[in-house]
């Protein structure tokens, strides 16, 4: 169980928030020990309210891309915030990171900011549909693209309007794709798609080049939008937006997470073609353009690069993706390990319904290691080599504890 | 026309941001001498980036309800900082934030906290979809709800099935409100209203009691659920709703603004009825959770009551109002001033597309006031009789400068 002091949390929230928690946050979604309330971060030690430490592997769902707490990011959000946060108009720092962001990221000539992943992806799809006239956006089915009635994973309170111009594709399926596409007709807007597929509880998969390609010839070829939504993935992979590596540009792309190490803050980059149409629309809200997140954002992507953070990420994750699977190979127990180093997914091949990984998880959180255990995990910029080596010493004693319970195989 | 600097700023931006700027901070509806960069907030001050000073009458269009920087909900929020803000889960904060919103507002038994306004109200849509298993959701013609498609005034890239499910009524209009619902039949879900009408660029309404009055029995009688969109009002009209005073509550109300004094946080609250309702959808996002806004959030609607912080805006707002009507008589110029004493909407009646409303502007701002020329105005605990005068001596110069161009009538 989790600790007393959660524990009378949990009491006092049941009054008052919708099942004592909601959203993508509910420790519903864990086993019985894992906390609903954590009290400090810092590096990637994050400590509950009942004063347990933990090695984290979540890093707030992908936002902590340095480590909580990062003194430089801390450090440029409080001079911002002595001077000025949320006012009537930006200030100077929003055109300092729009500039950044246009210079990092390949396929960008402007930068629209904003607040959530989901104003990011929406904006996107607004965006697609004033540029081209058109309504039909191409969607690979499963994949997460926020929130918002068009695309929540949870149907309650969403209506069939909501979705009326959404036609689905399979992720890296080439015959599923034309027949979207020869769906959509003349009607179609563009297509939103995550850099790889990693849609939760399911093996992540690599984007397929040609598939990659064949998004990015569909769209020339029907004057549509290539949408990459890089929310989760961007500035974890690459120094820049997330198919830069394949030499695919998408004309949209969606940023969140890595991009402020947890302040608020998400962009919309777009190609010169796009610009007018970005000007047409209007999207906007009470917060979007406060300077602090701005400020955070800025020295977030500088000490990415400083850091060479990006390769830190990869060093972390090979070290913790070795580390597991000879763990789960000396235990007998067969694994299936997906997704890129710094944003890796792993189950049990014998669960059928994430019994073993639940199982995993409550023994690591035991022994001092957060992890999920049926969403991608992410490491940081603050997973060093010793961090790591805290996590194995964990999950450790987890695989231990699974061959206990279920046998081998 | 702006100093230098900004029109520095201004160039960059004309590289890097779609129109140089976009949404509702654009300096674009300003006159030309406005600032599109802010560079300080202190208190009811504000300085550009050329240093500038001017009495802000805006307040962030609305969140600012204590003036910037306001010490206790700084020391809140650097507090929680030193300790944590965007994590895997929740802090205590969130538990003590539902609290005291269901403490202090009536009708409120729980609360779901999200970032913006219009997080706020579409899900109180979904929440009121998902209660009543029916689609259309009543919305008075103008009235601002945010900037999703669903409900932005900007229609470009929106599409006719994202309204599909929305049918209109006049503000304070019985018969059109009859035959909203009459279209709606067997498939109303709910109305969203604002507190007030305070459309922009139109002279401010209160709402009649007798048509909150036909809201609240039509709901009741169909079984669908009132919402009142409190994010522009909300704690500055009243401690609590801000229809307590009418004895009407809403089953659901959308709050923003002034619930933290510039700290990107919003929230949805309800009726015990629509507790299920509100477990069953899925709406979230990354930053929801952060615990800083929540820290700041508290401090500011404590701070609201300690300070008498409603007692304190409307006198800063009956004193301008009455500083205003009484310049606009000695200068025989016909103006209507509307809307609540802290939230004041301001034309002149000879003005036929806001061109004196403009130069006032102008005139006001040479002379150290902020103020928008076609949106309404706000106060804040900041605004001391001592600011009033301030702001009173720069419209007493555009007062004449108003009549000097235009002359008297």
């Amino acid at each position: 169980m989790a600790g007393t002091s959660d524990a009378a949390l949990r009491e006092r929230a049941r009054r008052v928030i919708p099942g004592g928690m909601y959203g993508h946050q509910r420790a519903g979604l864990f086993p019985e020990n894992f906390p609903q309330y954590l009290s400090h971060g810092e590096g990637a030690l994050i400590r509950d309210v009942d004063g347990r430490e933990f090695v984290d592997l979540l890093c707030g769902y992908g936002p902590i891309v340095l480590g909580y707490q990062h003194p430089g990011v801390e450090a440029a959000a409080a001079a911002q915030r002595r001077q000025a946060d949320c006012q009537n108009a930006p200030s100077a720092r929003m055109v300092e990171l729009a500039e950044l962001l246009v210079d990092v990221v390949d396929h960008a000539d402007w930068a629209y900011l904003a607040k959530n992943g989901t104003d990011a992806t929406t904006t996107c799809l607004t965006i697609a549909r004033a540029a081209t006239g058109r309504s039909v956006v191409l969607v690979a089915r499963g994949s997460y693209h926020g929130a918002a009635p068009w695309c929540t994973p949870g149907l309650a309170g969403v209506l069939p309007s909501d979705r009326a111009a959404l036609r689905y594709f399979e992720y890296n399926d080439h015959a599923s794709l034309r027949a979207a596409v020869d769906e959509a007709g003349d009607d179609l807007a563009g297509i939103i798609v995550t850099p790889f597929k990693h849609n939760d509880g399911e093996d992540q998969e690599l984007v397929d080049p040609a598939f990659a390609r064949e998004l990015r010839q569909v769209c020339d070829s029907r004057n549509a939008v290539l949408i990459l939504d890089d929310v989760r993935c961007g500035f974890r992979l690459n120094f820049g937006g997330s198919w830069e590596s394949l030499g695919i540009q998408p004309d949209l792309s969606a940023w969140g997470k890595a991009v402020s190490n947890g302040y608020t803050v998400s962009a919309i980059l777009g190609i010169e073609a796009l610009r007018d149409a970005a000007t047409s629309i209007f999207s906007t809200g009470t917060y979007w353009f406060a300077a602090v997140p701005m400020a955070a954002a800025i020295a977030t992507i500088n000490a990415i690069r400083d850091e060479d953070g990006i390769a830190a990420m990869e060093r972390a994750g090979e070290l913790l993706r070795s580390g597991i699977v000879e763990q789960a190979r000396a235990n007998d127990l067969a694994i299936s390990y997906t997704g890129p180093a710094q944003m890796p997914y792993f189950r049990f091949l014998a669960d059928t319904d994430f019994e073993r990984m639940m199982h995993f998880s409550r023994v690591a959180l035991d022994h001092g290691v957060y992890i999920h255990p049926r969403h991608n995990w992410f490491v940081s910029v603050a997973h060093t080599d010793e961090i790591v080596a805290r996590a194995l010493a964990g999950t450790e004693a987890a695989f231990r504890a699974v061959r206990d319970r279920f046998g081998d195989g």
